[in-house]
């Protein structure tokens, strides 16, 4: 196969124009062997010399997950302090996660230290580890959106206190917390441009040397 | 629309598996509304509180690209230093850049200092700036596969001595140096693997807290 057909090439930048940070679950379930099928997708993802660095917590426990989210929540306070008059009170009416109703909270981690792929790309750039695994939450994301599925990034959150509390190795970064649940509603426009907070570019600034 | 067809998801697997970083290139030229088609996917991308951080430049001097492959060279005989006996001789036979052959380089940087979003998802975790562009190259590179064309990330790499060289703002920083063109040949299995370099894992490492 040379190229994808212009069916797929279609469907594909539809996937993506679709594909937009989900902040509003439902809170059934989601059947496990669909989870599984989307969290499966890191194993395609590229990585760093492959060094496959992606550490993948499922947080589950009801303490666990209070204690996330008093996290973002404090997060969240401190950061609406940063703003005033009318962006404070745009800011605090804004949904910034779905936390509280999405059923799937799962936290993704790089391993700073693996010897996997023994440093193969990383020594002028250590931190193309971690973006191998922003680009592996990239492909998942996508997986879960062609089911269906919703997920949001929470970035509002004090990693260091998240990686204390989920008691993983100190050699491992927070990279994202997701929170995976059937989206209320579908929409191609993000809720930051709805409520007026900030709009898209037209267009892609690209310059030439 | 609800979710996308089984016969679309089963394409899009497919894509991830056959999406290997490509590091041999024909020379000849890419079509300038096929590149265009690829770079427009970072309109698509979603970014930390709408502040999409992407800046792109196409890099097509030939006194710029031949300092990009004089850093490329540097660092990789730096890097080769680094290892010994068995492990120095496999290096030294991966072909870790396609520079030389690739028709189109594209530097992707973050700027650090947008004001774009107002901040928002971005005070204790900064580095969202950066995987909002990672996040973005990912998109571009699998629209990119589905053009039937080839893209390698090249990260060895001095960023700094980069960022100079190509003469961009000081709050930039660079997230990627991306080769694009026509693949020599396709693979589902990446090259570090079948040169004996590192072996992919069979499954996702998950664990439950």
């Amino acid at each position: 196969m040379d190229a994808f057909s212009q069916d797929f090439r279609r469907d594909l930048a539809y996937l993506m124009a679709w594909r937009r940070d989900v902040r509003r679950f439902r809170t059934d379930p989601v059947d496990e062997a669909v989870l599984m099928r989307c969290l499966d997708t890191f194993r395609l993802a590229p990585s760093v010399g492959l060094s496959e660095p992606w550490r993948v917590i499922r947080v589950q426990s009801p303490q666990t997950r209070a204690t996330a989210l008093d996290n973002y929540r404090a997060a969240n306070a401190n950061a609406l302090a940063g703003y005033e008059g009318d962006q404070a009170a745009r800011y605090s009416q804004l949904k910034l996660s779905g936390m509280e109703q999405a059923p799937e909270h799962i936290a993704v981690f790089c391993d700073d230290a693996t010897t996997k792929g023994h440093g193969l790309g990383a020594g002028t750039m250590p931190e193309m580890r971690r973006y191998s695994v922003v680009g592996a939450i990239a492909l998942m994301w996508l997986t879960a959106r062609a089911e269906g599925l919703g997920v949001g990034w929470v970035s509002i959150l004090d990693p260091d206190r998240l990686t204390r509390d989920l008691d993983v190795p100190d050699t491992w970064s927070l990279v994202a917390y997701l929170c995976i649940g059937w989206p209320e509603a579908n929409s191609e426009t993000p809720e930051l441009e709805t409520k007026g907070w900030e709009d898209r570019r037209g267009s892609v600034p690209i310059e030439i040397r």
